[in-house]
């Protein structure tokens, strides 16, 4: 892996670049939001934007040019409206970079480079597809930029594993009794804000909606309070995710206000989960990765007692044309 | 209005303006959506970005800085949020200025300029909350940029209003028909993409979610695939609202779709509603505007079907300290 990010910074060098484009497709999409996150702390001039692949298409703005880098997100590589994307952004001249899980796929086709990712279950988090996104845009910004940052990222992101684990551990009674808990209810809200919001949009509406048929929305943590929060009464089922990076106290006054209007709601909060370990300024960045591991455990957790498997229960995708 | 232009496009002049914030809370952040559409096609090379202004503060991106309009927009210019967001601005050395509707409000003194918008259901289109943002962010990028099209935007938004008029004229029985239809139910989703996605989005945190307390996502068209649609079956309600804009075949996409997999479908089709007195290119832009007032005729209809009054029905809003 390595060496595919030398070939690309060293192409990234040659570049007069302005703008970063982060784009991706539903679940794929959700992981560009810590990145983001990342980004516009990290990046000191560049013009950072992110979109979902074919509103990207579609819209064409105007400061997607010859002077942007497009990285472009795909598990398989095959997700249609990314690899449209990559073809329009390499038509407009930007420089492209496929963020892959799958080898050989037609997003790593057509784009100028592809990096691979590995699967959540397999790999640790360093070299998963947030660990390597971070890794890729944070090292494009250093070698625009002079950011110092990504050695320490990388010695970070090579320590969150072993929390990810933990976390796994001590939260699993939990999990599982949520589980339980939920696995009847028709409509789960999640809240976040900041790098770990991705986590609780992506599990909204793939997790629940896609792979669950339960009703959600991810609800900014900071969006709650200017119209969302008066859904919540006693009975209403909420995932609060309290993250570690600059909008926590966003997350802390949501999670005051939730924790006592609702009876049913399942905290996840990173400072309870041995980022002690990480570096201080780092840590705002790494609890997504921890967040999402814990996430799809639960979700495992929940398909299970709902007798609704994760992966075939499916009405539309892989079934039907759309 | 147009003397408070002046001013603010003076200021703005005399800047080496890099990038243009725009920050709202919930239903002002709703009204943003649309204003970054227009930008991100008729800015040539400005950093276009748009936040929850409680999120902007906490984040503190590095490219908020002394080379930034922002752009921060509430009714009252009293949401704590928003106005924390213009002092954080104006420390950061940042032009400031707010877009209210009340007088001599917090927001106001806060922010360099202050432009007034008046109310949905009292003034022409061109002169309520989308009208005022879209003549003053054009205005920005036309005197910095040179863009040709503020003459042409204006002389189209004065078409505008009626245009809605026969609008919610025509759509008077659909509209009665379907807030029937959907009284009872508990979950309704929103779809749509590009320009009008904010005009989906408004309607499901505040119309649906605060205002009659009922279950919602404004589901995005391009995103509806890639797992949301999969909640979708013959009972479930949903309100698809079609563009003009570039991003026109993802709504067709997504009403493809849900018109064959439900039979509560409430579709709002811009084409259907006199667009051809506006000039081709501005269509698109000009749709959220009477989008916006056909779903506030919906909600007063949908209020009434149900009994639950609009804006007396809060649990917390205006009731408790949160």
């Amino acid at each position: 892996m390595k060496k595919d990010f030398e070939n690309v910074l060293s192409k990234v060098k040659e570049k007069d670049v302005k703008s970063i484009y982060l784009v991706g497709s539903g679940g794929s999409n959700a992981l560009l939001y810590p990145v983001k996150y990342l980004l516009d702390i990290e990046s000191k001039n560049l013009n950072i934007q992110m979109y979902n692949a074919d509103e990207l298409v579609h819209r064409n703005p105007n400061s997607l040019n010859e002077s942007s880098v497009v990285i472009l997100t795909s598990r398989s590589g095959e997700t249609p409206e990314t690899v449209k994307a990559a073809t329009y952004a390499r038509e407009k001249g930007a420089l492209t970079i496929g963020v892959i899980e799958f080898d050989n796929s037609s997003l790593g086709a057509v784009c100028e480079f592809a990096i691979k990712y590995g699967w959540i279950d397999e790999v640790d988090a360093i070299d998963g597809n947030i660990g390597v996104l971070y890794q890729l845009s944070l090292g494009i910004t250093s070698v625009l930029e002079g950011s110092n940052n990504f050695d320490k990222l990388v010695n970070n992101l090579a320590r969150v594993q072993q929390i990810a684990d933990n976390a796994k551990s001590k939260y699993d009674q939990l999990l599982n009794e949520f589980a339980e808990e939920f696995k009847d209810e028709k409509v789960i809200y999640t809240l976040a804000s900041g790098a770990s919001y991705g986590a609780a949009y992506s599990f909204a509406i793939c997790t629940l909606m896609e792979m669950q048929w339960i009703n959600s929305q991810a609800i900014h943590s900071g969006e709650y309070f200017h119209g969302p929060f008066e859904i919540v009464e006693a009975d209403v089922p909420v995932i609060q995710l309290i993250g570690l990076d600059r909008t926590r106290p966003m997350d802390e006054r949501a999670f005051d206000f939730t924790s006592t209007h609702t009876k049913k709601l399942m905290v996840l909060d990173a400072k309870d989960m041995g980022f002690e370990e990480i570096d201080e300024d780092m840590r705002g960045y790494l609890a997504p990765l921890v967040f999402t591991q814990l996430l799809w455990k639960f979700a495992y957790k929940l398909a299970d007692y709902r007798g609704h498997p994760m992966f075939t229960s499916r009405r539309y995708m892989t079934k039907i044309e759309y």
